[in-house]
């Protein structure tokens, strides 16, 4: 099926590179496939729910490393956030990281009726989430929005808890359903296909998640392939729904 | 029905005093209330899921309150959860408040193969949580025992999110399904009905959390009460499937 494919679409924390209080270091031969994958002339478009920084200095850290990659190749979950809070009148509460703020600068954040989530790391404290907490619950219809629904994910220290574990502890303090913006939502796969002019029966995703990379892309009628880095275990091979590697031997 | 009745049970925290980081306040004629109970013969068991401190501690707060209440008359989940540790050789990582600790004093904690999570409060920082999730998700068959799974309470600051929401957040993060102790469970309920010594049908259960108070009283066989104190609010009239307040009129 190999000549039927036109577009890659490639996550980058744990594919690319593995992230961490330092910077993170780039993966063996990631920059080098990088390069090829444009030389092949293929469509490449990279595909991250990294909400730790704004795309613009996410993109030069990886640029730094050595990774051919702009802001306009990336599809990430916090500018999709902003549309539906625009389209919806929504003015957020933002429980993020303070590098990811600046991607909600034009964003009306007075009196908020609804709340945001993202990976916030370091902010999400005792207190933060009991302020997030309390204003949800506090809301007559609670609104959550979360930039992924993602598990854990692999620093370079080690493995630390995502966006989704938080969301699920608001989701079930409050007893609402979070509407998720990044992968695995169908949504965000077929905004990033649209901006490469590629269908889905021609695109192929690369990550290392199990569920939001190779399921998410599954679900939205592409092939997908789950590399062995990042936060790959290999219990994954035995997950019940999902096959990334079978589905491309 | 109501000379049937010959034992109560009694939530404390929102039935008999607002918690909150300066002690807490007695809620008006509760202090009388237990004083009156216990004039009027009926059998009386204190049945909390209170975890941020040990009974003795905890017991001596609500004595300075001026409430007639001994330690052992206390059914709380910490003593449960030891007795469950040791039947099955279970050593503890500990996520809980620092003042629970010493309940936990005869417990080897050395090498842990579980997590067992309390109401840590303070305690709940991003580096408690990330550790404990490494732990679990770094064990062959994750055991997560919570001391509860109560969504949020309210202290004399506000509403506060309870262990629940933490437990479902590791839940979801490794995956698996954390074995509650204390109230909903019905074993906890049994085993306050057992310290009694009446049957579930000559017993009431008092409480201000429908789910952990009402339903798991319910489910037990019991009738339940459900105060407009504490964390109540209206829509819990609401609910779908419990109704404290109807089962008493």
């Amino acid at each position: 099926w190999a000549r039927a494919v036109r577009g890659l679409l490639l996550d980058i924390s744990g594919v690319l590179y593995d992230s961490g209080g330092d910077g993170g270091v780039p993966i063996a031969g990631s920059v080098d496939a990088v390069r090829r994958i444009k030389a092949s002339g293929l469509k490449l478009r990279f595909c991250t729910n990294e909400t730790q920084a704004t795309r613009e200095k996410f993109v030069k850290k990886l640029q730094g490393m050595g990774f051919d990659i702009s802001v306009a190749e990336v599809t990430a979950p916090a500018p999709a956030a902003c549309r539906i809070l625009k389209e919806h009148s929504l003015r957020p509460h933002l429980l993020v990281h303070n590098d990811l703020v600046p991607e909600f600068a034009e964003i009306d954040k007075a009196n908020p009726n609804c709340v945001v989530i993202g990976d916030a790391a370091e902010n999400f404290t005792y207190a933060n989430l009991n302020e997030a907490f309390r204003l949800l619950v506090g809301m007559e219809k609670p609104v959550l929005i979360s930039l992924g629904r993602g598990r854990y994910y692999k620093e370079t220290d080690g493995l630390k808890l995502d966006v989704g574990a938080y969301m699920k502890a608001l989701e079930y303090a409050c007893d609402v359903q979070a509407e998720v913006v990044g992968k695995p939502a169908k949504t965000f796969f077929e905004s990033a296909l649209a901006e490469m002019g590629v269908p889905p029966q021609q695109a192929i995703m690369i990550g290392d998640d199990i569920e939001n990379d190779v399921g998410g892309a599954q679900q939205c009628g592409m092939r997908a392939l789950q590399v062995r880095t990042g936060k790959y275990r290999s219990v994954h091979t035995l997950h019940p729904a999902l096959r990334g590697k079978r589905e491309i031997n």
